[in-house]
């Protein structure tokens, strides 16, 4: 757990929230990236250290597409980088921390992803994230 | 914008929390806080450059005592650090965006906060803060 690599916020409008972040940051997002296998589109933004990725679905049946039907725009996740997300995963799991996949898989901006299941974490989706090299 | 500084999570516990947070960070809370004029009780987790902030009413009407019962439990603002928070504020009024606040105001860990309201930052509460020295 070295630094909250990223938040992820779903929005509706992928253009609409760039022009939304561009000002807030007061520069564009500095990459935009599709993930078929999540149905997303995501831009990223810098803030010093960390990333903003903000995530639209490309499918109305997608996780994100449900996250905002259930609960609106807002904050999806929070991703955490880590050295070794294997070894986190195992780490975690002996801890009672209930994962979504039991491998790492790939995710946007080049990273292998794992998550935590919500109910096991006040509620917080939280991404584990280790550079894919 | 220089970085996150820390992302508010609002629990029901911070004595629950506090022990779910030392298993996935490995380490406890480096401190713990009120805020009277706030009503919550804070703890504060480190993860590299950033921080965690749990956050848990100590009045039921307290703003987050009112997140909770309309949300449930988690992520309840993103903080990011500003060098010059005024400068900041004026700002990102002139970009459309709307101030909870109009004058900076007294935040927990010796800050200078200002919030900015989340129906014109796409759900998400976004504060700014600075050190107040």
């Amino acid at each position: 757990m070295d630094k909250i690599e990223h938040i992820g916020i779903a929005v509706e409008s992928l253009e609409r929230s760039n022009e939304l972040f561009t000002k807030l940051f007061g520069e564009p997002p500095y990459k935009e990236e599709g993930v078929a296998s999540e149905s997303v589109k995501t831009s990223f933004f810098k803030s010093g250290p960390n990333k903003i990725e903000l995530l639209e679905a490309t499918h109305p049946d997608s996780p994100i597409a449900r996250f905002i039907a259930k609960k609106g725009e807002g904050v999806h996740h929070i991703a955490f980088a880590v050295d070794d997300i294997k070894a986190e995963m195992k780490r975690l799991e002996a801890e009672g921390f209930q994962l979504l996949n039991t491998e790492p898989k790939e995710g946007a901006d080049n990273k292998w992803v794992a998550f935590l299941h919500p109910k096991t974490t006040n509620g917080v989706l939280i991404e584990l994230c280790q550079d894919r090299g």
